[in-house]
């Protein structure tokens, strides 16, 4: 069976596209084999629509035949998260029941990505409300984490089924949310890049929120590179302050901070020491390393670990919007939307400030570099299994968040790119963040990061057979 | 004796000084004369600096004689609310006890203003930290309304000073603050005018906060021309848009919009009366007049009634910076601060959901007409001893904020001009408001309206001599 074309880059599926060397519908056609193939088992749709999707490739074939030309996306196949109004597919945001019907009316970002004909092969799974960092979801089942064939192990979320549908061959771009850590982490647990956008950035409406403070949309894709392309295709029309992603730095014009602690503690076997390697390349690239601590780290996990901004705002939302949804919460989120009942109104005001003062010292620490590296994650996606007992979950869940946390509470934006295999053989990301509003020259720099240590399919391959 | 040149208009004392026919010396010095024979009686102060003030305005002279000009305010007596840092003079906030060093390091509003060199006569008292509406202060004692020489009565608040501190001829511009009435109240209370500016518009930093949301500063002075000079003087410095006032409108060219219910409930005797009669010469003068019920006033005025964000707001503040402060603070503040002990983190979540849907209504059913006209305060200024029995002090204060609060739910701006006196005798005044960011508008509608009806010294006079 010859490679995928969902393999090859998004420039090239889009060159191809134009060129009549390939077509919307073999795209569609490989994204439904995949489907066929893995798709079950791996669990990453909560609705797939391949059949509809083939339907709509072959319209958009016919389109560019006659010179038609929706957009640098047309004819792409994509995935979306469950927690974006899509037109005609039902939102149920993780939860065990479908939301009204205004929450399949599209916001500003699900407008524009459809407004260039891409083809849509579902929504994706999600924690429920996006309020966890492992996958799970007791409503749904947790998708299955590609890269390790025998045993059941998380795939990394809120943004779950985002990074399994790109590593499964279903989709060549996933549109997932960041609040802590939702975009990076499933993207660093299946081997594929992913970007936080800066909160503010892109528009956050009709995404059903879980922090109205903190949730930003982001992308999931094989490379770097791919982001860089879809960031350029869709930033036009989302940003306050459009940009273009520029020229690709030389490593050699670049400084990069790593931090020295907080990071790197207590780092799951194998972690820490593939991402030094990765640092190490760069820096015999001529990339400048310096030690560089991110403010205040300490307090903001501590923050973090008392429910942040999150609990209190989606038990807000909740209440509003969906009380009856309170009842039927999954046990592993009711348990975090709990750690709000207590808390007094005057608390959340002082968490609001000890962020702002937290983004202002992040942004301004953040001038001395082009960018900071870190680990993206800090332990190894965890089995099933493992998280059953009693505290297993809360303290898994934590230590998943506790790197990625970091960009949302001060501010930032990021992005993650695979480095290498931990001891248990599972994908290894690289951190990369820059200061807020800095989204296209970060993307540049981690091109530049990519260039020299290659793709996730350089380094990884493909994920095994199943 | 000759009359005060503080009587005179921002725009002739400006030309005066330039022209040679008045000197900053002279009104420093009429200032000072009239805080000689009513300052103390009158008790606006919690810093009075005559002789500071003189020096300062003799200084000025010298350079005004060798062609200086600092600016439109160089020359001109001001007095600032005791909760703006202000460099060199303490800062209480209406508290028992002077603030760490750093409420004395100005914000950007202080330094544009004091950077044009006017003589800055004093501080004037406020309400504790800013919350209430009478102006009554457990620690300072309430400034006296000038206009009842026989009763103490309350002179509007939470600016309480500022208002006072104009119609006793000790300044000619004064800076306020409004959270949900602050400059408003005070101004109609003592029959001057006030500004309550759009908030974000001019910066509340260095200003001790009462509701980081929905703080904003403020000008009082005797007429609206003298606000639109200052605005203009001022906003060219301290806006992310800047405007200036445009041309006087003609009446006739104006809709306004005049709510029917509300705001006109169980107004003291001759209040209503005296505004609708203002409205009728209005109409009589060529402007159209349409019912508009501004939304959701009832559900509005409920929130406020809990407690709004300001009772979390300042709660998280004091605990934060000034914790012994929650100790001391005047029991009628107290009261209200407590108001957010029982509030959850997510009701104040739901409050700000809450408030900004008010915004997103408010501006919408704003474009419709020019402006809105209702009675600035419902009561007459209420007798300090009529606020001593239980419980009238929080039936009083919620009622003098009843109107004035929904500009500040509403994301509005707003002003107040004096139109009339009441069946007590005091002055009523005219609330005008209009839609966010249009203070520059909004100031040159209240011209018109002025031009009209006349100002406050016209309408009203003088206050009794003591």
């Amino acid at each position: 069976m010859p490679p995928s074309p969902l393999l090859r880059s998004l420039r090239e599926q889009a060159a191809a596209l134009r060129d009549g060397t390939l077509s919307a519908t073999e795209l569609a056609e490989a994204a439904c084999a995949a489907y066929a193939s893995r798709g079950k088992h791996d669990n990453a749709y909560l609705t797939w629509q391949g059949e509809a999707a083939l339907a709509f490739a072959r319209a958009t074939d016919a389109l560019i035949a006659q010179g038609g030309n929706s957009g640098a996306l047309m004819g792409i196949p994509v995935s979306i998260k469950d927690i974006y109004a899509v037109p005609g597919l039902p939102t149920y945001a993780g939860s065990s029941r479908r939301l009204p019907p205004h929450w399949e009316t599209p916001g500003p970002l699900v407008t524009a990505l459809l407004a260039q004909l891409p083809s849509l092969m579902g929504k994706t799974h999600t924690v429920e409300f996006a309020f966890g960092g492992l996958g799970t979801n007791a409503h749904w089942g947790a998708p299955r984490n590609p890269w390790d064939r025998d045993t059941h192990r998380t795939p990394g979320g809120s943004s779950s089924g985002a990074g399994v549908s790109l590593i499964s061959g279903t989709a060549s771009l996933a549109l997932g949310t960041d609040t802590a850590g939702s975009v990076r982490i499933p993207a660093s647990m299946t081997g594929v890049a992913g970007l936080k956008t800066t909160a503010g950035r892109w528009p956050a409406e009709r995404i059903v929120p879980l922090s109205t403070t903190l949730d930003t949309p982001g992308l999931l894709a094989r490379r770097v590179d791919d982001l860089a392309y879809a960031f350029d295709a869709l930033d036009v029309d989302l940003s306050p302050h459009p940009a273009k992603v520029p020229a690709i730095p030389h490593l050699a014009d670049l400084t990069f901070g790593i931090p020295q602690r907080f990071f790197w503690d207590d780092c799951s076997p194998g972690i820490a020491e593939a991402v030094q390697q990765a640092i190490r390349q760069l820096e015999a690239a001529g990339a400048r390393m310096v030690t560089l601590e991110l403010p205040k780290t300490d307090e903001a996990y501590e923050l973090f670990q008392q429910g942040g901004l999150a609990a209190a705002e989606l038990a807000a939302f909740l209440r509003m919007e969906l009380p009856d949804m309170l009842e039927t919460l999954d046990p592993n989120v009711a348990a975090r939307v709990a750690a709000a009942d207590d808390m007094p109104a005057w608390e959340y005001v002082r968490r609001r400030v000890v962020i702002d003062r937290l983004y202002q010292a992040a942004a301004e620490c953040m001038g001395q570099v082009d960018a900071v590296l870190t680990p993206t994650v800090a332990i190894t996606p965890p089995t099933l299994e493992s998280l059953q007992p009693e505290g297993a979950y809360p303290k898994a869940n934590m230590k998943a968040l506790r790197n990625t946390v970091m960009a949302n509470f001060m501010g930032l934006c990021g992005l993650t790119l695979p480095v290498g295999q931990d001891d248990a053989g599972m994908p290894v990301g690289l951190q990369v963040l820059a200061g807020p509003w800095q989204d296209a020259r970060l993307l540049a720099i981690g091109q530049a990061i990519e260039a020299k240590l290659g793709t996730g399919l350089d380094i990884l391959g493909e994920p095994p057979i199943v």
